[in-house]
C-alpha cells in the first residue's frame, strides 16, 4: 500500500506519518512507501520499515499536483491547508491554498483514473452563529471566516467528486484540537491549547476570551485516530453525505481550568492571564459549542470523554518525547 | 446607476434587461446604462432609454471579468451559468464556467475595490435528499448534481465576499422556474414546464417521472421580481446569512395537470405522454418538494400563491408577444 500525506510537515499530518511508521500498515495491509509533501521539507520520521519521499512542494501550484500523484498512492490524506488566523489575514493566500490547491489535487486524482481513498480534514469552522446549543448532523454551512468557508468548498467539492467516481472521499470535521503540542501557530483558537500547555511547562499562558465560552475539543492523538479509522472503514458505509462532524469533549473555559487544577495542581492554574482580546472574543463567538457526531461515532469514530483525559493524552506525550 | 448582467442571452437574464428597459429605473434611481454580457452576443432589448452595450464574451476566461467591469456598475446580475444537465454531462464545463466563472467575477468586483450590490443566482438544487418535507431554513446543502455543489460553492464564496466587504451580495435560491417559454433547453427539471407549455401550444410533451412527484415553482415573472427587489433592498437587513430561499409553489404533476386542465381544458390534459425515464427519475428524487421561504417572505420577495396562477402568468405572457 502507498499513501501520500499532504501538509505532512504540519502538526497533524506529521503525527500521522510517525504514527504509520510504528503501525507500517492500514488495514493490515503492510505499507510500501509514503510520500510526504508540504511547503517546507518535512522532518524526517524515524524507524519506518518502508521508504519515504519526503519534498517540499505547493500545492497550489499548477502541475505540482499532477507530479505529486505520479505514484498513484492508494490512501491520501490531505491535511495541507492554511489555518484559520492566517487565511483571515491573508484572503488571497487562504483562497489559494485552502481552494485552488484542493481543487488541483481532486483534479490530479481525477486525471489519473483510479480510485484511491482520500481524507480530507475539515473543520467545524465551517459553521457560524446562531446555531444551536448542538448542531445537528443536517445543520448547514454558514462559516463566518474564510478559513470555514474555503472548508465548506473543500467539502462540497469532495463529496461531488466522491459521487461522480473519481475517489472515494471522506472529509473528516475535527474538533479543534487540544493540546496543541511545540508552538503556537497562527490558528485564532490556539490560546485553547496555550492555556493547558504552557501553565503545564510552568510557563505563563494568556487567555483572551471570557471563561464561561464552550467549545468542541479533541486530543491530537484522536484526530490521527480518525485519519488512521477514515483510512481504513468501508466507504459503502458512509453513504452519499461524504463529510463527517467527528466526537469530541465540549467543554468550557472553566471546566478546562478545574480540569488543569485536578490534573496539575492550583499552582499552574494561577500561571493562566486573563486578557480580554475583543478581535479573537468576536471571532469565538462565531464558533461551535457542541456537536452531534452520532454519524461518525455510528460508524466507529472514537475521541475523549472528558477534558480529563484529553489533558493526560497530551501529559504522556510529553513523557514520551 | 450603472447595471451589469451575465448570462444576459438566456431566459432570465434577458427577461430582466427587458423589464429594465420598462422601468427604466431600479429603487427610484434612473438606469443610465446597461452592460449585457454572455456567451453569445445577447438579443437587442427593445424601447430603452438608457444606452446598452452588448457583448460577448466568456467570463470563464481569465482577464475577461476585469474588462467587464471596468465600468463599475452599481448593480450586478450574475446569471450567467451552465445549466444542470449540461453540468452533469460535461464535469469540466461545469465547473469551469458555475465556480471559476464566478471566482473571476467576484476577484474583478473585488479588486474594483467598491461596493457594488451584487445578485447571484442560486437554486433549490443546492439542497440534496434525504430532507425533510419542508426544507427550513437551516437545513444544510448536501447537493446531488454538480450543478447543485457548484451553486453552494457560489453562495459560500458569495456570503464571504460579502462578509470581507468586498461588495454587498445577496443570493437568490430560485425555485423551478415554470412555465419556461420558447424551446426546451438542457435543465434536467425542462419537462415540468414542458408539459405545460406544449399543450397550451397544442403540440404533445413527454412526461417522464410518475404524476406523484412534488416540487418547488416561481413563474420567470417572480425570478424577474426577485431580481428587482434583491436589488433594491437595504442589504444591511439581510444580515450575515446572504442567501435566501425564494418563495414559491409547492405542487405535485397531477396538481400542476389539474391546474392546466382547469385553466386550458381537458383536452389540452390529453396531450401529456407518460414515458417514464429512469435517470430523469433518479435526479427528480434528490430535488427539494417544498421549502421554507419564511426569511425571503420577510424582507418583501414575494412569488405566486398557487399552480393556476403560474399557468396564468404564462398565458398572459404569451398573449403580450
Amino acid at each position: 500500500m502507498k499513501v501520500l500525506v499532504t501538509g505532512a510537515a504540519g502538526m497533524l499530518g506529521h503525527r500521522f506519518c510517525r504514527r504509520l511508521a510504528q503501525t507500517g500498515a492500514i488495514a493490515g495491509k503492510r505499507v510500501e512507501s509514503l510520500a510526504m509533501i508540504d511547503v517546507i521539507e518535512p522532518p524526517p520520521v524515524p524507524d519506518a520499515s518502508f521508504k519515504i519521499h519526503s519534498v517540499a512542494c505547493d500545492l497550489s501550484e499548477p502541475q505540482v499536483a499532477k507530479q505529486v500523484m505520479a505514484d498513484r498512492p492508494d490512501v491520501i490524506l490531505h491535511a495541507a491547508a492554511i489555518v484559520s488566523g492566517e487565511a483571515e489575514a491573508d484572503f488571497d493566500k487562504g483562497y489559494r491554498v485552502n481552494v485552488t490547491g484542493t481543487r488541483y489535487l481532486f483534479e490530479a486524482v481525477r486525471e489519473a483514473a483510479y480510485m484511491p481513498r482520500l481524507i480530507f480534514t475539515s473543520s467545524i469552522a465551517v459553521f457560524g452563529a446562531p446555531f444551536p446549543e448542538v448542531i445537528g448532523e443536517e445543520f448547514f454551512a454558514a462559516p463566518l471566516t474564510s478559513y470555514g468557508a474555503q472548508k465548506a468548498i473543500g467539502e462540497l467539492l469532495l463529496s461531488d467528486y466522491t459521487r461522480r467516481g473519481f475517489f472515494d472521499g471522506i472529509g473528516i470535521r475535527l474538533p479543534t484540537i487540544c493540546v496543541r503540542p511545540g508552538k503556537p501557530n497562527m490558528a485564532a483558537s490556539g490560546f485553547f491549547s496555550n492555556i493547558i500547555r504552557e501553565p503545564l511547562n510552568g510557563q505563563e499562558a494568556v487567555l483572551p476570551v471570557p471563561d464561561t465560552v464552550r467549545h468542541w475539543f479533541a486530543s491530537p492523538d484522536s484526530a490521527v485516530g480518525f485519519f488512521f479509522h477514515a483510512a481504513e472503514i468501508d466507504g459503502s458505509l458512509v453513504g452519499p453525505r461524504r463529510n463527517l462532524s467527528m466526537p469530541g469533549v465540549s467543554a468550557t473555559v472553566s471546566e478546562m481550568i478545574e480540569s488543569l487544577g485536578r490534573c496539575a495542581g492550583a499552582e499552574r492554574v494561577k500561571l493562566i492571564r486573563r486578557q480580554p482580546d475583543p478581535v479573537i472574543m468576536r471571532m469565538v463567538e462565531g464558533w461551535p459549542r457542541n456537536l452531534d457526531a452520532s454519524r461518525a461515532s455510528s460508524l466507529g469514530f472514537e475521541a475523549e470523554k472528558s477534558f480529563d483525559a484529553i489533558i493526560c493524552a497530551h501529559i504522556q506525550d510529553e513523557l514520551r518525547n
